[in-house]
């Protein structure tokens, strides 16, 4: 990876490692609210986020109904200005390493410190740690989040929060103040001003993802072997959340993705969330959302690549594998380094399709992009114990685009890719003649993999299929590929 | 029933049966949004509803936030108008009888009649049908609706929907226009502009009661069973829906509770949901909120008393059973008829807890009031295979505080009321002395009533106790006293 000399990748590496940005920034400018109205998709009635309708022939959609006003600085962050819970190094940070010592502990798993590493960098902006009672019940019930005595509407829509068992309950006591620590017991953060309230699992997880249903990734992972208690509060992270897992460098804050995309001018941000490999499909959505916000009169849109970092599902291909594809997607010029910018989003996977779509595209507003993409059944699966997908694959889009709190967001309709056999390239599908198309799999893709069987020409680039065939060649030569995901330190 | 003299009752009576209101009135007057910043009780924070601190010496807490501004206008409707969704009689409803013989026919259970009932009178206003996928799916999703294009926000948080089944949906086919029929086959109302989507139980289940435990009342009444698809559409209702049970003339729409409090110069309109029985603890908090309000500067507060009239589970006390109780507590003087209104609210219950009472709040907005009065546990109950409540007491009034579109609603949180032993009354609980209060439970009360044994004097008024024991002398006497049960015809 270290060799990668795409502009994507080198961009981000040089703004992290050369030359880090402060962690205070100046707020970020006032939101450029895209003030052209849009009609929504057929079928999506009543929302209230922007569709765009970027798969209905743009230029006339947008001109029957008046001029493109084309804003020229970032999107505001919700709350009006990013939050930064990492306390500056120096007096501070002694300070509260030496107080954490003396404070009740509470341990972190990997998925919790990955929650610090999200909050503490202001991705949930303005909360400012995990959840007290009063926020938790609003994103369980309302997805969103009032500010202040009657003020605004942030979008928020899955829980982040810390369980506790009852021993840890205990320990704390009375406390105000808990030192949060890692796995091998280094104060991590201090939460301070705490409250500690019932963890109802059976009522966050149906809430959440509108099932009970045994066999849920991340329930299992996280919840249910988790305390019955939560514990809510404001944190201060003591030092920077790295991984050392030779990918920090691409681990970019939303401020530091919000100065790279001022740096390089941009006057849209658009954002693909995405936890697989890249295909030439994704790539043509990708090059033609560009194409578009050009034809709509921007001048430099810029492309989020926006790999999710976090917690995957066991059969998801993992983060340091997808990288070196998406490094390879870059070299091999299916997408414009001048144009994009790849940098690894931390948060881990819910796989809660609607519920979680809005906290995917939340998250990018706060990191400085106008324009969110969004496929067919988003942070989807199938069910865990039916056979059928668990949500219905077109309420991803329509749930956000309803989303409170996302009006500001310009949301972008995937158009379907597949392959076409008489260009032999992966195309917009054209309905008026289905026979010339085929559809791959995400399930067909990995078959195809494992045994290193190669697709149909110019489904992916070549170097792009061969990281996956040695993905899963060194899943066949060792058990033990788990080592290699990253785990926060 | 027909010898009542109460004034609440005959309130109820002679405006219905005597003098008719036309269906479609003027628009209710503009909100009076009540100007005075009040604070959120402690632990109730985030929160977007007007909590009224009325437990907290309200005076004072009032006082120190400015001058109370007084309203002399009833509330706005949600949505600005009331819905009336009847045709009125004439050519106009002859016609739509007509054309419903001629239509695809869809059968109504008892609920659906219910929800066309409470549709019909603009309690769900604005909303004007069975919901189609759009409205359904931000009722799951963020418990509101929002108006038009980017309009205001107004509180939804029941699905009211229409299932069918495979073999209805093929019988509707392609048309546009659905006729709705009772169980003898008769023509209700027409539902038109119709959209039919995938029903997912399993789904609608956990996101409406944050659980999918087998036993749900409502659940096991009107979901397992029915259809794997919902319509939706705009309703037009043939004639208004009556019961036949002697009770329709309690039955008083949001439109005519208007006139009514309207009639009587409210100044403020005060609430009470109820399903129970109501004993002393329940008057003493009623009279106490009236003496509050007066306090606060309102002229002539009136209360709405208003037991739900709808589905409720089996081993609550039938609609008619708890009329002749209300009956009583108004007769006997316990509450004052000159101040109160009794009516039944028609909508059916769903035991969902934090988020059916939302519903229960929102639809008293359009019946006009401006002031909810919410206790422990609304619209909840025992979990149906654990030993626990199925929703945390507390939460009921926290979400309903914080929810979206309910910000113009003045919530009124319960005072904790138990038998003094030493006054040998109810009276609100008083920590300092715990040991001088005795909490009498619906159980235990039941219990009681079932072995013809008496309260503690003060604990009910002895006429509403009598109906109490008559009823369950009832159930004994006959295993058949389901059939009082009211079913709309």
């Amino acid at each position: 990876m270290a060799s990668s000399m795409s502009s994507a990748f080198l961009a981000a590496k040089s703004t992290t490692s050369a030359n880090p940005f402060p962690r205070s920034r100046r707020p970020a400018h006032a939101a450029d609210r895209l003030g052209f109205p849009v009609p929504h998709l057929p079928g999506i009635a009543s929302g209230s986020g922007r569709v765009v309708g970027i798969e209905r022939r743009g230029r006339n959609v947008f001109r029957a109904h008046g001029p493109i006003r084309v804003g020229c600085s970032l999107i505001e962050p919700d709350g009006g200005a990013l939050v930064d819970l990492v306390t500056p190094a120096g007096p501070a940070r002694e300070a509260r390493r030496r107080e954490a010592a003396l404070l009740p502990r509470v341990k972190l798993s990997r998925i919790d410190l990955e929650w610090v590493h999200v909050l503490s960098e202001g991705w949930a902006s303005p909360l400012r740690g995990f959840m007290r009672e009063a926020e938790f019940l609003q994103t369980l019930h309302f997805n969103c989040l009032r500010l202040g005595d009657g003020g605004a509407v942030v979008n928020m829509s899955v829980p982040i929060v810390l369980a506790i068992d009852d021993a840890q309950k205990r320990a704390v006591g009375d406390q105000r103040r808990v030192a949060l620590v890692d796995a091998n017991d280094n104060p991590v953060a201090i939460l301070s001003d705490i409250e500690i309230y019932k963890h109802n699992k059976e009522e966050r997880i149906a809430r959440t993802w509108g099932t009970t249903a045994p066999g849920l990734p991340y329930v299992k992972e996280a919840i249910t072997n988790a305390g019955n208690w939560l514990i809510g509060g404001d944190l201060e992270v003591i030092e920077p959340i790295k991984y050392n897992d030779g990918l920090d460098q691409y681990r970019l804050s939303p401020a530091e993705l919000r100065e790279e995309f001022s740096r390089r001018n941009a006057d849209a941000v658009f954002a693909f969330q995405l936890r697989n490999p890249v295909h030439n499909g994704h790539a043509l959505l990708m090059t033609d959302t560009r194409r578009r916000l050009l034809e709509m009169g921007y001048k430099n849109p810029i492309l989020l690549l926006h790999p999710l970092g976090g917690y995957t599902k066991a059969d998801d291909v993992p983060l340091s594998w997808r990288m070196k594809q998406h490094e390879k997607v870059l070299e091999e010029g299916v997408l414009n380094p001048e144009t994009t910018v790849v940098s690894i989003f931390p948060s881990p996977m819910h796989y809660a399709g609607p519920t979680e779509v809005q906290w995917h595209a939340k998250a990018r507003i706060n990191a400085g992009a106008n324009f969110y993409i969004v496929g067919r059944d988003p942070a989807g699966m199938s069910h865990p114990i039916e056979k059928r997908d668990l949500y219905d694959p077109e309420h991803g889009k329509r749930v956000l685009s309803m989303a409170p709190g996302l009006e500001k967001l310009n949301i972008l309709p995937f158009r379907v890719a597949a392959y076409d056999k008489t260009q032999m390239k992966m195309a917009f599908f054209d309905p008026s003649r289905p026979q010339d198309f085929l559809f791959i799999s995400g399930t067909k893709m990995r078959t195809l993999a494992k045994k290193r069987e190669s697709p149909p020409d110019g489904f992916m680039c070549p170097g792009g299929w061969k990281v996956l065939v040695e993905y899963y060649d060194s899943l066949v030569s060792s058990e033990s590929d788990k080592l290699c995901e990253a785990v926060p330190a």
